[in-house]
């Protein structure tokens, strides 16, 4: 953290943060509600905002050959969409997130807001070149494998068969349109959440919460 | 369908929909698109705006004794968040769902907009008194179990056990403040979705998400 603009009220209400900031050199500055407000990009504030280094480390730096679960999100646009992945990734205890291709940028407020902290709790790469991040986890060991509603199989099959104990790279596509039909074909397989009632479809999010998980419970068991 | 309000856009690119309305005998309006956007509520609006019957019908009716998966939402305020709980609860072949103390009407746009057409799929009841639907899901021969971020058992430790084999109804709380202590305590038990990283929780939708699914898989196991 380079630097920490916090309101009177909030500073009241986050006392060990500004404690820590005050005790590591961070320069602090009390600002007015309509000043945090402006400085957050939001309409409703918490009223800290901190300057810190951006989160993005390289591919190989993201991609060691001990990671065993990565969610690769591939055309994401939107930032509350991918902040809110990068938050169950983090929870599910992915080593690493890797945006790639047109994906928003992870610095984004409302992405960063979307994540509540957890941009900071794993190491997040990007790349435009969807083929050098295939290329990358590939070299890592990791096992690259679509989340696609279009998919024949579905996870729960594929954990029974042992699959999902695998160290898994999960790529997911954007909620508007999935993931092209070229990218699917190119991965190792691909695996649709079951649908067990009438919806059509999940979310993003709550569908990658259900791919990272299963993963995550198959590599403990 | 009582009524059918689309733009031109929207009736060319929903031409299965307003064929299905106009030969069932629905009133059909073709509207402009400032109109579609004042009569959806949103800004984005999708050009397609139908007039339909309330949703919601009787404890009774949506818990009946055969039912094996229910979502309690209890004081979920959030429409948003309310109604990706009902899509992902359809797309877990939940039984029914059930809007609790104060939680958000289930008529609100922004709620049956998220749910994507899930509010249509199941049985969706209301009840002001927790205490009433606790004890009808219980007369269902429904387990009652608290998603609980501060529970001490997680749902795989719990799986494990085979408790997510019974007939359960998930209960949750609101985003902002989960539920509160003595709802916990009321039910059969309590467990918590287990966060492997740094996160130090999951987001309504995604948590419900995790446990629907963990039940759904038990249930078919």
């Amino acid at each position: 953290m380079h630097e920490l603009f916090v309101t009177e009220v909030a500073a009241e209400r986050n006392r060990e943060l500004v404690d820590v900031a005050a005790s590591s050199g961070v320069p602090i500055s009390v600002v007015t509600d309509k000043a945090a407000a402006a400085l957050s990009e939001t309409v409703t504030p918490q009223g800290v905002v901190a300057v810190c280094d951006p989160v993005e480390v390289s591919l190989d730096a993201a991609l060691t050959p001990s990671a065993r679960l990565v969610a690769v999100l591939h055309g994401v646009a939107d930032p509350g969409n991918a902040g809110t992945v990068v938050r169950v990734a983090d929870a599910a205890g992915a080593d690493a997130v890797v945006f790639a291709g047109d994906s928003v940028d992870v610095h984004n407020g409302k992405c960063v807001r979307a994540s509540t902290g957890s941009v900071f709790h794993l190491p997040i790469a990007r790349a435009r070149s969807a083929e050098d991040v295939f290329t990358a986890c590939r070299a890592a060991g990791l096992r690259l494998v679509a989340a696609d509603g279009y998919a024949t199989e579905d996870l729960v099959t594929a954990d029974l068969r042992g699959d999902l104990a695998h160290p898994t790279a999960w790529v997911f596509g954007s909620e508007a349109h999935g993931l092209p039909d070229e990218v699917v074909a190119s991965l190792d397989g691909a695996l649709k959440v079951p649908l067990y009632g009438g919806a059509e479809s999940l979310n993003l999010a709550t569908a990658a919460a259900v791919c990272l998980y299963a993963s995550a419970r198959a590599h403990r068991a």
